[in-house]
C-alpha cells in the first residue's frame, strides 16, 4: 500500500524481505534477506536514499552505522530500538509524563509470580511480540502459571470502555499533524483488530486529549515519520497509552478511501521533508480485517468476493498472499457510508460473507 | 493507474507497450513491442487471460484472433474498430439514433475544399487521431488550405455552450453504470483537457439526457468496459456526442479520489465481470492535466511540487515518464473541495504553480 501510494510521486522503491514470496516482490526492486541481520540490511540501505520500516524487528544497529553513513532512517533507529522493548517503552513514558497503566517490570516467571497482588494485570514479553502474540491476561492466581518466563512485565489491567488510536504524522521541519481518532474492536481471542470505525464516537473532549497525547509523544521522541498511538479511554474518559507503533498501521488503513490524505502518503510526505497532507475525513467509515479463516491452511481462495463488491461503499483490499493459514492477515476492507447504522450493518455483512479459505 | 487499483484485487498484469522504459515497467512483468504488429500482440496475448487496452491503436486482427482461441478481449475488437475509424465512428451515430454534429464523410482534401459551403467546420483524419493530432478547425475559406488529404471528414462546427463527458461502464453480465457529468475546458490551442470540473454545472435535465446517451451508446456498441463519451452541450441544451474512447479517460482521472469508486476500479469491475461499483462522487472536485512546459525538453523535473502539496485537497499525480518535452502529458492533479470557489482558486493555483521543467 505504500507503493501503491508512492507511485504518484514517481518514488523508485527498494523493498528488503526476508519473504521471496512477498505480495511487493514484483512492484519494486526487490531483495530477499534477514531484516535482523547487520550486513544485510547494511547492504541494501548502501543502495538507498532514504530508509524507512515497516515492522519493528529489524536491525537498529545497521541502521545506526547507515545513519553515521549520511542516510536518512526514519523513523530513527533509536525510536525504533526504544519501541522494540516494551519495557523501555513504557519507562520512557514514565518518564515524560505519558499518561500509561501502571506497570511492574519483570525479569522472568518467577518475579511474575511474586507480584500476585499486582493481578488482574497484562504480562507482556519486552521484545519479539507483535500482532497480539507475547501479550497475555492474568485474572487469577491461577493464570499465574501461564507467566512468561522471560523479562517483560506486568501491567494492571485497565477496566476500558473503549481502545481507540490516533495516528500522528511529523517531517523533519518538526510540522505536525493527527488523523482523527479511531476505534477498534479486537478479536475476543487473537487480540487482532476485528473491526474499526472511525471516527470514534467518543466525546470531543477526550478526542482532543487523546490527539493532543500522539502529538507530544511524536514530540517527546523527536520522530520522523508516522507514529500510531494505541489508547485506552477508561469509563471516566480518561486517556491510557497501551502501544506504539512507528510506521503505518492497521488503525490508519481506512484513510485510503475515508480521509484526504492516506497515511502511506503522510508517511511519505513526512520521510521526504514534504508539508504533512489535509487529514480531514471525508465520510465515516469502518474497516475489517481479512483474517485467515480458521480450519484452512494452502492456496488462498476469497469465498463471498462477488456479494460483497456489490455492496456500495465497500472497498476490498487484498494484499496478494499466496498461501492462507488461520488468523493470517490476507487483506481489509474498508466500509464507507455517511449513515452509521447502515456503515455497521455493511461492517457486519462484510465480516460474516467475505472468507479466506484454501 | 490501473495497475494501482489492480494490485487490490491480486490480479496479475502483464503489459506489452512500444516504450521499454513506459513507466509501468517495472510494476508488471512487462513486455516491450510494438501493438499494431500482428505476431507481437498475438504472443503477447496468447500468455493472458483478459487482455484489454489503454490506448486504440492496436491490431484488432490479432485481437480478434485472440478471441476466436477463447481469449476474453474488452473492450470488443469490433468496438475498438469502430473507434480507430473517426467515420466509421460518425456513421454509427448516425445510424443508432445518436445525436451528433451533423457531418459529411471527405475522401481527401480536394472534398474538403469541394464542400466550403460546410464551413465552419471541424476537419478530423480519418484515423490515428490522438491527444488533439489530426484534428483543426476551418473556420474561413482561406483556411481550407489546410485540409487533411487522406480519408477523414468534416463536422459542422458546433457553437457549445460546454464541453461535457459521462464515462460508462458495462459488464458481461449487461450491468452498466455511469459517473456523474464532467465538464472539461480545453486548451485553445493544443486540444488537450485543460481543467476538468466535476460534476459539471449544468441542469438537471441536461445531465440526465447525457447519462442516458451514455448508457444507450455502451448498449447498442454491445460493449463490455469502460467507455468515455465527450459531448457538447450546446447554447439551447441540447446534447451531441463528440468523440469516444473505450477505455480509462482523462475525464475520468478525477475519480480516483473524488468518487465512491474510480474509473479504473470500475474498469476491471467490468472486464472481470464483477458487480460494478457505487459511481456517487464524494466530493465537488477538478482536476488539472500536468502537461511539459513549452520550451523545455529533456529529463523532467517538477517545479512548485512543495507548493502545491501544501495546498489542502490536492492530489499530485505524476506518470513517471523521464523525459519531457511540450505538451508531453506528464501527470494529472485532482483538487477536492467542498466550495466550489475555493476549488476554481486551488486549480488555478496549481495550474501557475506546478510547471514540468528540464
Amino acid at each position: 500500500m505504500l507503493i501503491q501510494s508512492g507511485i504518484d510521486f514517481n518514488i523508485p522503491f527498494a523493498i528488503l524481505d526476508p519473504d521471496a514470496n512477498a505480495p511487493c516482490a514484483s512492484l519494486a526492486e526487490f531483495h530477499t534477506g534477514k531484516l535482523t541481520d547487520f550486513d544485510t540490511v547494511m547492504q541494501f540501505g548502501s543502495a538507498c536514499d532514504i530508509i524507512t520500516i515497516e515492522i519493528e524487528n529489524v536491525n537498529t544497529a545497521a541502521l545506526k552505522e547507515l545513519v553515521r553513513r549520511g542516510k536518512k532512517v526514519f523513523p530513527q533507529p533509536e525510536v525504533i530500538e526504544l519501541i522494540q522493548d516494551k519495557r523501555a517503552q513504557k519507562q520512557f513514558y514514565r518518564n515524560h509524563g505519558i499518561p500509561t497503566a501502571d506497570f511492574i517490570l519483570t525479569a522472568n516467571a518467577e518475579e511474575v509470580k511474586a507480584n500476585k497482588h499486582f493481578i488482574p494485570a497484562v504480562n507482556k514479553l519486552g521484545r519479539e511480540g507483535y500482532d497480539g502474540r507475547g501479550v497475555q491476561i492474568l485474572r487469577t492466581e491461577a493464570d499465574l502459571s501461564k507467566a512468561f518466563d522471560a523479562p517483560g512485565l506486568l501491567e494492571k489491567l485497565i477496566d476500558f470502555e473503549k481502545e481507540i488510536s490516533v495516528i500522528v504524522a511529523r517531517n523533519e521541519k518538526g510540522e505536525i499533524k493527527t488523523f482523527p481518532v479511531v476505534e477498534m474492536v479486537f478479536h475476543p481471542v487473537q487480540n487482532l483488530v476485528e473491526y474499526l470505525f472511525a471516527p470514534a464516537q467518543i466525546p470531543e473532549a477526550v478526542a482532543k486529549k487523546a490527539e493532543a497525547i500522539a502529538s507530544g509523544l511524536i514530540t517527546q521522541l523527536n520522530m520522523v515519520g508516522l507514529l500510531a498511538v494505541e489508547m485506552f479511554m477508561t469509563k471516566t474518559g480518561e486517556v491510557l497509552v497501551n502501544e506504539v507503533a512507528p510506521r503505518p498501521h492497521n488503525s490508519g488503513h481506512q484513510t485510503i478511501e475515508a480521509n484526504i490524505t492516506s497515511q502511506y502518503e503522510q508517511h511519505l510526505r513526512a520521510i521526504l521533508n514534504l508539508p504533512l497532507g489535509d487529514t480531514t475525513q471525508i465520510m465515516p467509515s469502518a474497516m475489517v480485517n481479512l483474517l485467515g479463516e480458521p480450519g484452512f491452511s494452502g492456496l488462498a481462495q476469497y469465498q463471498g468476493f462477488d456479494e460483497v463488491m456489490q455492496v456500495p461503499g465497500v472497498h476490498v483490499h487484498l494484499y496478494g498472499k499466496k498461501l492462507t493459514k488461520p488468523f493470517r492477515k490476507m487483506g481489509h476492507v474498508t466500509i464507507v457510508d455517511h449513515d452509521l447504522g447502515s456503515l455497521r450493518k455493511k461492517a457486519d455483512l462484510v465480516k460474516h460473507t467475505l472468507k479466506v479459505i484454501a
